[in-house]
């Protein structure tokens, strides 16, 4: 009887926690961290290759971030928001790191390599932007 | 006997699910999701108010999608990631769908008011991005 009561109680707390999970999956988790932002603009003529940005170019960068890493995200551009406007960007991909400064620190020996690697695929410049996660 | 057989394969289910959440909290959770961004270009007297933003203007907006809505994330602006550049965006604002077309059908009636809200909290229109979440 008493393990049947555990039992009820352990299942009730799993299925509360899952409930919990599903309905609010990451309310509130990356506040405060720092986002990375690198967008690639779209215009005649300008290319981008999402396997190798994929594949090759996103891991190699984040091998580079270590444990300020917490997740690193891609976005494929499908369209502008508004109707009979020009698609914004190509592509967006992003870094959430714990530390600006750490994160610069990483990076700065390797932007030779990732600037000559930005040639495998897209010849287009990224617009960067630095920001805050509010929510 | 058969109930401890029972619980101690309850609790180890339940180690391994949390262990494995903890270990890896998104990665391709979001995948395959469409996301809207909404971007703030900063600019010469433009301006924006997070707090307004962040308390009304976005849980408004989120009101209107239901359970289409997966998540939506706010972002501030701090810097360009490259030196001597201004700040690209000030604020950015994302939705997380299932679908576009709910998205679309959903807010559709309420654009007016959406628009008229801009107002409320800054006086530069925003580029919007339609993508996918390839990871």
């Amino acid at each position: 009887m008493k393990f049947r009561l555990i039992l009820s109680f352990l299942l009730l707390a799993a299925s509360f926690r899952a409930f919990s999970q599903t309905s609010q999956p990451s309310a509130g988790a990356d506040k405060g961290l720092t986002k990375i932002v690198i967008m690639y603009p779209f215009a005649e003529g300008k290319t981008f290759n999402m396997e190798y940005y994929e594949t090759k170019h996103m891991p190699m960068v984040a091998g580079y971030l270590g444990t300020n890493l917490v997740k690193y995200t891609i976005e494929k551009g499908l369209a502008a928001g508004v109707p009979n406007q020009p698609l914004p960007y190509m592509a967006i991909g992003t870094f959430y790191v714990k530390s600006l400064k750490e994160y610069q620190a990483a990076v700065a020996p390797h932007i030779p390599a990732i600037r000559a690697d930005f040639a495998n695929y897209t010849n287009v410049t990224p617009v960067i932007l630095v920001s805050e996660v509010v929510r």
